[in-house]
């Protein structure tokens, strides 16, 4: 049987995220993120509620994506995740894209070629952010167009560069219906984004989301909720370049731009800059809320939740590598428990995210 | 004429101050705590608006404590106040207390004694509070009697032991009314404990304050205001031990009581022993909110009002002193202006405190 991995968000889990694990093949191993996701902000609901929602629609099992590989630029979070899937058993990794490429022969290019590709990205001028950057690198070395350039597209690249060398087959699945930054409510499978904006419009939400009552009864925050501890954060500490990725330059940004807004959109729009892109300084607001270091990534991975046919995976790759099903007074990751106890304080329903609490068990057929 | 400095809160401004403006002499200089107070907390209105309630009540000047006298244990808080107003030219300090006590005579025994009582300080058990060891060194070299032990009496002693050597006259004043902690509404002179107690009670605050209509019509805030932020930092810093006066007892027992409760209040129940005063924990959640580090003291005296009597004061000190009327992009003091950005936090009406704020004038016969 072949075990299929799927990097994910699911901020929040909908048709479209149904749709992709349907395609997948075999045992479906998610690696996703925790509370806090790629572009910088908190996830709409907790972890938990995204597992189960992945669970009870497709997924075998959902492994948590350490916060610093969670948050990270495209080349990062993808690296990290595949490593994870990888190690978890993983023989196929499937990703959503709008493009109809050859990722295994990308893949293979970048095998060959990595030095020279990260040689080549060295001689870019510093203007340029890293997005354009990589952009630029793909054009050169595989011909690749980015007219149509879309958020999914440069990660499903980052996904080819993460598993050169691993021996992953790689399983690309056309996107269906919105695309991801669309906002417009009329489409089948309404994007992540639409669904978070329109997410008080009940017939909405039950339309494009399946399991819809879980992410309707869970707590949801935004950015919004947080901006009072990111201003505080940024007002009371003197220095602020001991947190990960903030350099004296933006720091002095932040410094003088608080005093002057009002929300978190408004501090990201006079920060940000042609090179410090507006999800790169949404990122370095993460990493400030949540007080962010250089950090070891965890050994163990810690497993939110499973299916039958999950939990028989599990018990084969417990023999050679370190699960974590339930945390107790030792973390698995101080920073990622950090963070949760930070993303708690964005609205007081929401649950203790760690300690003590059990993996989901999903109990069907597998 | 007599140049008389008075120590004070005013938190808020009520009519047992203005007696005790009123039985004061000649030229009147208070120095002021600023927007955080002794027992550790913010007070219930800004600086500017308590310092006006004073100008138009009887002082001529209003200068302002740093954020680091200001909020200390007593003889901390009195030593660095009658510094100041000795450096503005005092020559009598006038202080409320609830007991007729010869007041010279304490601050004689202390100046010829001074290395004594503090070795003796040292020999008591370090199972009592610094208070507590205050009180017994009183009581062994002075006789007194501590009784009817109440806070205004800990201060009195605290300005004699600051006033020794200096050339003080030292002027006791009676109190009149209720004694400090009193929230009881039915007297003459209401307490600012129960004026902050029945703050929305209109009628019992036009009775209790002159000059009613400032206080009333100033944002107001109390120490639940700011209890998000403190527990923000409380479980975003993984070590609090570079905050002043945070040690790793402290900082342990904060951290583990912290994810238990709702309130400031709360906190200070948990944390709080015998040794660690309830006081003093609220001092050290002070110390918190406003990230204070040990800083040395501004060399400048920030004037925060005056009446025209008062501006002929200054115009003389100016000569010897530096007088600071008006803060620009150099700062006062770093440490104060942090903590009045995050005084701030706690109502969106608070206005700027520092940068470009002249010194509030009122226009009277001297």
């Amino acid at each position: 049987m072949a075990v299929t991995g799927i990097v994910a968000e699911f901020n929040p889990f909908h048709y479209g995220h149904k749709y992709l694990l349907e395609q997948a093949e075999g045992l479906k191993i998610v690696a996703m993120s925790g509370n806090f996701v790629q572009r910088g902000e908190p996830a709409i609901v907790d972890k938990w509620t995204r597992a189960q929602m992945a669970l009870e629609n497709g997924a075998d099992i959902v492994v948590e994506l350490p916060f610093q590989v969670a948050v990270q630029s495209a080349d990062y979070f993808a690296q990290g995740a595949v490593d994870i899937l990888s190690t978890m058993g993983a023989d196929t990794l499937a990703f959503g894209t709008e493009e109809d490429l050859d990722y295994s022969e990308i893949a293979r290019i970048y095998e060959e070629k990595a030095e020279q590709m990260t040689a080549f990205l060295e001689t870019l001028d510093d203007s340029l952010s890293y997005p354009q950057k990589t952009q630029k690198m793909w054009e050169s070395f595989t011909g690749i167009d980015f007219s149509g350039n879309t958020p999914n597209h440069i990660l499903a690249l980052a996904y080819a560069k993460a598993s050169a060398g691993k021996n992953l087959r790689l399983q690309p699945i056309k996107r269906q219906g919105a695309a991801y930054h669309s906002q417009e409510k009329n489409q089948m499978m309404a994007s992540a984004t639409a669904i978070r904006k329109h997410i008080s419009d009940r017939t909405f939400v039950l339309q494009s989301t399946p399991s819809s009552e879980l992410l309707l009864m869970a707590p949801q925050v935004n950015w919004e909720n947080y901006f009072d501890l990111v201003r505080y954060h940024i007002l009371s500490q003197e220095q602020l370049d001991h947190v990960f990725q903030v350099n004296q330059e933006i720091a002095n940004r932040l410094k003088s731009a608080i005093v002057h807004v009002h929300s978190i959109e408004e501090l990201v729009d006079k920060v940000s800059t042609k090179r410090y892109t507006k999800a790169r300084v949404r990122r370095i607001l993460t990493y400030i809320l949540v007080n962010a270091r250089e950090n070891n990534l965890p050994n163990g991975v810690h497993v939110l939740g499973f299916t039958e046919k999950g939990q028989e995976h599990l018990k084969k790759m417990k023999k050679s590598i370190s699960i974590v099903s339930r945390i107790g007074a030792v973390p698995w990751d101080q920073q990622t428990q950090t963070a949760d106890r930070i993303y708690q304080l964005g609205h007081s329903d929401i649950k203790e995210q760690n300690f003590g609490r059990s993996p989901i068990r999903i109990e069907k057929l597998g």
